[in-house]
C-alpha cells in the first residue's frame, strides 16, 4: 500500500490529470501489474484504469467532467499501488477546454459543454510517424487549416508512397524483417514481443494528440487496419485486446480522442466479425468517457447500428447518400473517405480539387459531414494523405469557405429538407398550391416521396435556414421554396469563387428568383420576418 | 354473319396485318359493338380484339409470330361483324422486320427474332402532336440520331414552353375550355365526349409509330400522364379503362410499341396504388403480344417487381445505381429521365451535354441502360424534350460514339463486373494474390462487397470483355484486372472526345497500363487469347 501519488499539476475541467505513482519494474509489469482507480464526487463514480509507462513508473488519467472536489482511490494487485488516495479540486474549465465531442441532436455533434462541433475532417494516416521536423510542419499546416478533426493512426502503414521505416515501434523490436514493399498486406521476417510496450512510442503519440487539441482538431484515432508489413493486423485476439486496453488505458482521457475501430475493417482478413464486435466492446467497456467510436470501411459498411458504433463512418465516392444513412442508422453520417484531390496513379487519389468540393457540399445539403484528403506526388513522396507536411490543393480554400458558412448557419447544424429542394417545387412557372402543400406535408402512404433525393437537396431548420446547392444542375430561375407566410434574405453562392451574392432580401413562397446559370452554385433563405 | 373482311395486303412474319369489315354506324359503336378474333396456326390460338375506326369501318390487327398459314374466325355482339372466317399465309418477315422487343439474358433486351435491341432512348414528349412540317422534322432527325427509343405521349401535354393546342383531339370535343397556363396540372371548362374516340386522331399517331418503325426506333407510348389541362388526368375508371382497351387493340400489333403506363405516376393525384395495378392489367390482359410495359416515376418508385411490368423505368440522376436496381428488380434498368441537356430554368433541364454524356457512361458500366433529353430554348420554343424539332447538343455525337462501342460489344449486353473495376483490384503496385482472388471471388458472408460499387465501375462479359469507366478519377496507371492466364487487349477510351487509343495489345491480370490522367476516361479490355 502506497499513500502517494503526484499528480500533474492543478485540476480543471476536461482538462487531462495524471497520477503519477512508483511500481515494481521487475518480471513484466506491462502483462502481470494491473492497476485502476475510482474517482468519487457526490454519488458520482468513474472507473480508471492505469497503465505502466515504464522504468518503475505508473501513470493513472483522469478527465473530470464536473468541477469540485473529487477524491480518488488506487486498487492493484501489486501491494506497492494499491490503495493510495487523495483529493483533487477541479477548477472550472480554461480556454478552449470543451471537453470530448459528442453525438447531439442525432444526426450532429457538440462539446460536452455544449459547443458546437462542426465535423469537417481531414485525413493524414501516419503524419505523427515522420520526425519532429515534418510533424511540425503538419501541426503548423493544420493551424492555418479549417480542419476540425484529423484521421490517423497508431500504428505505422505500409502503403505505396509511405514505405519509409518509423523511427520507434509500438511494441519491443525482437527482429527486423523486410522492409521494401513485399507485394501485398504483410511484410516478413519481423518479430516483436507483444507482451510488452514501448512507452515512448506511445508518450510520442500522446504529444501530437494534445498538440491537436491545442489548436482544435480531434485526434479520429484509427486503433486497427490492414496496411501493415510488421504483423500488427495481424496480431492474435490476446495480443489485439492487450494493446487496445493499453491504449485506452492511456489515452481515453484526452479529451480530443475518437476510436476508429480500424481504417477499411473489411479489408483485415484475419478479423472475423464476432473479432470486430469483441475489439469494440474492449474499447468501449475500458472508456469511462464514452468518447466516439466508429468504425471505417473499404467495400462494405459495418453495421453502424451496433450500440457501440456513435456515428456512421463511411467510405465511399458518393456523398449525396448521407440522407438515406443518416436514416439508415439513425446517428451522424461522417463521409471520411470520399476519394482525394491529388494526381497519384490509384484511382481514389487522383479526382480534381473542384469535384472533391463538390462533394462536400452534396455531403452537407444531405445531412452528413465529409472528410478531405490530399494526394499530390512530389519529390520524396511527402503525401498529405499519409505523411501530413504541406498542402497545395485547390480545395482547401472553398473548404474554408464552407466552414464558415456553417458556422454562420443554425447552431443544431443541417438536416436534409424534404421536398423543399425538389425540383418539382422549385420549379419555375408554378405548381398549383394542391401539389406544393403535399410537397410540404406528405400524405399519408406517400412518405417514401421524402425518401428520394430530387436532383438538387436542401438541408436547413425549418422555417429558418434553407440551403440548397445546385451541384451540375445549372438553373437560372428557381422559385423560392420556403414556407408560405414567412419571408426570407435570398443570397447566392458560387461554392468554387466563394462569393456569396445577395438576390432579394424579402422574398415569400413562389417568388421567383433570376441568377447567371452555371455549376456549382447553391442558395441560401435565411428567415428574416422573425 | 359475313364472309367478307378485307385484308391490307400480303401478310408477312413480324408485319402488322390488318382486316376490315363494315359494320353498323348507328348509336355508338365504339361503346356497344364488341368485336374480337381468333387466329389459329395448328396449336396455336392468337385471340385479339377489334376497334371501331368510324364510318361504319372496323378494323382487325394481327402481328404474325410464325410464318405459313394462320385461319381466323370473328366474333360480335353485332350479326354483321360476327363469324367471319379466313386463311392468312403469313410469309417470312420482310427485311428490318424483326418483331418486338422482349426482356433477353434477365436485365437485357432482344427483338423477338434474337436480333440485339440497344436500348439508347430519346424524349420528345408530344412531337406527334406539332403538325407535319415540325413532326417530319423530327423524323428526320431521329433518322440521324443514335436512338433505338423515343419516349412519347398518347395525349397532348400542358407544360410551360408546350402550351399550343393540338390540332386533334382524341375524344369528341363538346366544348373548348381554358386553354392558356393556368397554374396547375389542370385547366378549366374543357368538355369531351369520353364515351367515344376521335379515330382521326389514333391513326395520326398510329402512321407516326409505324414511320419511327421504318427507321428502327421503338415507340414507347407514354398512355397516361398528369400534365394536362383537358380532363384526360382525370377521366373515371370506367373511361380510362375504355380508352385504354381501344388503345391497346388499335396498337398491339405494331410490333414496336412499348406500353409506358404514365409519365410521372405518382403524381397523378386522382389515381390510387389499386388504380395502377388494374390499369396495368387492362393493358397486359388485352395486349396479345406481350409488350414491353413499364411505369415511369417522378420521385417514387413504381413497384417494378409487379408480374406484369418487364423493366424498371427509372427517373434519378444517378444512374451508377443502376447495378442495384437491376438486383433489386431482377429485370432491366431503363434510366429514363436523368436529366436534360440544356438551358432552361428547370432544374432537370440544364446540365451540360458532359454530364449527360458522364450519366450514360455511369448507366451503361452499372448494367443500365439511359434516355437522353434536349432542353435548349429558342425562339417559339421548339425543344426537342416536348416538340421535337432539331438537335444541338454536345451529348448526341457522344452517345452515337457509345452506341457504336457496345455494338462491337458483347451480343448479350454488359454485366456489372463485382470487383474487377474496384479500386483495389486497380490498385497499381500490387496486392497478394489472396486479397486479389478474394476479391474475384466472394467469400461466402462477404458477398455483400459485390453489391457496393467502387469509386468507379466495370461492366462486361466475363472472360471476354471489361469496359471501365473512371468518371471523374483520373488515373494514370492502372493494373489490369482481368482474371488469370487469359490475354487481353487494352483500349483507352476518351468517352468526350470519342478516341480509342490501343495501350497494349496482350496485357494479363495485373499488368500495368500507363496514360496521360483526364476525367472521363474510359478503359476496356477484350480479350485475345481464344
Amino acid at each position: 500500500m502506497t499513500d502517494t501519488a503526484t499528480a500533474n499539476g492543478a485540476a480543471s475541467l476536461w482538462a487531462t490529470f495524471e497520477l503519477t505513482l512508483s511500481g515494481p519494474s521487475q518480471g513484466n509489469p506491462f502483462r502481470d501489474v494491473e492497476l485502476g482507480a475510482v474517482f468519487r464526487r457526490g454519488d458520482r463514480r468513474v472507473r480508471v484504469t492505469g497503465f505502466y509507462d515504464g522504468d518503475g513508473i505508473y501513470r493513472i488519467r483522469f478527465l473530470p467532467d464536473a468541477i469540485g472536489q473529487w477524491t480518488y482511490e488506487t486498487r492493484s494487485n501489486s501491494p506497492a499501488l494499491d490503495g493510495a488516495t487523495g483529493t483533487v479540486d477541479v477548477a472550472p474549465a480554461r480556454p478552449g477546454h470543451h471537453g470530448p465531442v459528442r453525438v447531439s441532436n442525432r444526426h450532429h455533434f457538440r462539446y460536452a459543454d455544449g459547443t458546437r462541433y462542426i465535423n469537417i475532417g481531414t485525413t493524414a494516416y501516419v503524419w505523427n510517424l515522420q520526425g519532429d521536423a515534418l510533424e511540425e510542419e503538419t501541426l503548423a499546416t493544420l493551424a492555418e487549416a479549417p480542419f476540425t478533426k484529423i484521421r490517423m493512426c497508431v500504428f505505422p502503414k505500409h502503403y505505396r508512397y509511405n514505405e519509409n521505416e518509423p523511427e520507434r515501434y509500438p511494441f519491443p523490436l525482437l527482429k527486423k524483417g523486410e522492409s521494401k514493399w513485399v507485394g501485398g498486406f504483410s511484410g516478413s521476417g519481423w518479430e516483436f514481443d507483444f507482451e510488452r510496450f514501448e512507452p515512448g512510442y506511445f508518450r510520442h503519440l500522446e504529444k501530437r494528440i494534445a498538440q491537436l487539441a491545442q489548436i482544435g482538431v480531434e485526434a479520429d484515432l484509427i486503433v486497427l487496419h490492414p496496411y501493415d508489413r510488421w504483423g500488427f493486423a495481424r496480431m492474435s485476439a490476446d495480443e489485439d485486446d492487450r494493446y487496445l486496453k493499453y491504449l485506452v488505458a492511456r489515452l481515453s482521457a484526452f479529451p480530443n480522442v475518437w476510436w476508429s475501430m480500424a481504417n477499411e475493417y473489411d479489408l483485415m482478413a484475419a478479423k472475423s466479425p464476432a473479432d470486430w464486435d469483441r475489439l469494440i466492446h474492449v474499447v468501449a467497456d475500458n472508456d469511462p468517457y464514452g468518447h466516439l467510436l466508429g468504425v471505417h470501411n473499404c467495400f462494405a459498411f459495418y453495421d453502424h447500428n451496433h450500440p457501440k458504433v456513435t456515428h456512421a463512418s463511411i467510405q465511399r465516392p458518393d456523398p449525396a447518400r448521407s440522407a438515406l444513412w443518416r436514416e439508415q442508422y439513425g446517428k451522424p453520417v461522417s463521409m471520411d473517405e470520399v476519394c482525394y484531390e491529388g494526381d497519384i496513379a490509384e484511382a481514389w487519389g487522383n479526382i480534381s480539387g473542384r469535384e472533391l468540393v463538390h462533394r462536400f457540399w452534396e455531403g452537407t445539403v444531405n445531412g452528413g459531414y465529409v472528410t478531405h484528403g490530399e494526394t499530390f506526388r512530389n519529390p520524396g513522396d511527402v503525401i498529405w494523405w499519409a505523411k501530413g507536411g504541406s498542402l497545395r490543393g485547390e480545395s482547401i480554400a472553398r473548404i474554408a469557405f464552407l466552414k464558415r458558412l456553417l458556422e454562420e448557419g443554425p447552431d443544431e447544424g443541417l438536416d436534409p429538407m424534404p421536398h423543399t429542394g425538389s425540383y418539382k417545387v422549385m420549379m419555375a412557372g408554378g405548381l398549383d398550391k394542391v401539389l406544393m402543400n403535399r410537397l410540404f406535408t406528405p400524405v399519408p402512404g406517400e412518405e417514401d416521396w421524402s425518401r428520394v433525393p430530387a436532383h438538387f437537396a436542401t438541408a436547413g431548420q425549418p422555417h429558418r435556414y434553407y440551403l440548397t446547392y445546385f451541384g451540375q444542375n445549372q438553373p437560372g430561375e428557381v422559385a423560392a421554396a420556403v414556407p408560405p407566410g414567412e419571408r426570407y434574405a435570398a443570397t447566392l453562392i458560387d461554392t468554387w469563387e466563394m462569393t456569396q451574392t445577395p438576390l432579394a432580401d424579402n422574398v415569400e413562397r413562389g417568388q421567383l428568383l433570376h441568377f447567371a446559370p452555371k455549376p456549382y452554385q447553391a442558395l441560401l433563405l435565411t428567415r428574416v420576418d422573425n
